[in-house]
């Protein structure tokens, strides 16, 4: 890793990636997205667990550990009995931004996915970075990508983390003016 | 009850109903309802209890330890002293889904009822079994069931509850395709 | 304090207009859009504390503790260390109404504020009393005022507070129907 470059971690939450079952298309999805949207060259480091909550909350904390200013978690959000992210998000997170999930969920039910609200993602603050959970369906990645990234920027600078600038042909970041 | 009907359980949660003071029309509208919505035939069962909080969560262990898909509850959401059903519901829910109390008060504003967010309904999942709190008024309950039902008999699926088809000359039931 | 005339209590919380290093511009703007948007003559108080838990707590407990129907905080919502508005709360409130902070976010998400998904505000009832987190910021406080004053008056009169009016050349407070 060069030390001079912001690092992002993607966390793939998955029983069946984790074993080598099924290959991993969403962690490289959310690497590729902000890859476009992040005009600052970061480095993203990718982690595979199952879905088990002291395994999601030791990766969680290798990348707090090491200064990453954004971690994105992908998967395990669901209702289904293994889906067990946001078990693992109320043991991490220290502030909770609600308004994440709410806009992830209504940005997919805006573009027909009624079984958005099935979705349990949430977002904080652990230490100085942003966590963020993102769907498990690539498709439904770059959704959600989408309507939140305009405020990543800012809410890791607000937590004292890299500053990071987007891509203005792609996103426009928004930074409120001071008081 | 028919063995081989789906059971779902109505929970009227209110100390006037409960005391025969004032007839229940909430649970019976949320049953009409869902037989519209349902092209699967299931065993409707109605409980009424008053505001107290060991009574709502006696009645939804009483519906679980059945195997009921779906339960109900109406009433009991709001900010006065005796509304107490959201107390019940952080006793029982082990997965919540915050996307259903976000789309019924959603669904209700957009009707030009403001007050809609002075409801606390939520929803979750019990064992295998998916509870959601209806609002209280029986003009109310339709709306807020239009809204969420279409990701109702997925999100059962996944909770590992009975599999239930929707009536598509109602309502379109929706069941992302796998990844 | 005139007896007859209902308390509303503002808190203002800001390390810098507490020390004196900044005026305090918020509390105000509280206070005028309400006495605009009150039919009802109050007696409005704003307090100025620094962004300490225990210091936003005390000031609560006092507003409730004198009656004050509604109060209203004003910063320290965001992801800030410094921002501890939201601890102070899950300390005070005994019913928490989700519903205004997901419809002060998207008010100002509307108005093209993207990073209104990065605000804590929350509201919810202590004993008889409403509180209501407000942006820090004077331009954003109207906007979400706006947002959810129609259904602050019926809130405190569930609540058992005092009976409120609003200034129908102003805003339309709503009161549903008795069902």
């Amino acid at each position: 890793m060069s030390s001079s470059r912001p690092l992002i971690g993607i966390i793939t939450v998955s029983d069946r990636a984790s074993s080598g079952e099924y290959e991993d298309l969403s962690g490289p999805a959310i690497a590729d997205a902000l890859r476009e949207f992040l005009a600052t060259e970061c480095e993203y480091e990718t982690v595979i667990v199952p879905d088990e909550v002291d395994q999601i909350v030791a990766a969680v904390k290798g990348f707090t550990a090491r200064g990453a200013g954004l971690i994105c978690t992908t998967g395990g959000t669901g209702p289904s009995p293994r889906d067990v992210t946001p078990e693992a998000m109320e043991l991490v997170i220290e502030k909770e931004l609600r308004g994440f999930g709410e806009l992830m969920r209504k940005a997919s039910l805006d573009i027909g996915v009624p079984t958005a609200i099935l979705s349990r993602q949430t977002a904080g603050i652990v230490g100085k970075s942003l966590i963020v959970n993102m769907p498990g369906k690539p498709a439904s990645i770059r959704v959600c990508l989408e309507a939140i990234f305009p405020a990543i920027p800012y809410c890791i600078e607000l937590a004292e983390g890299p500053y990071l600038e987007g891509n203005p042909d792609v996103v426009q970041v928004f930074r409120p003016k001071k008081k």
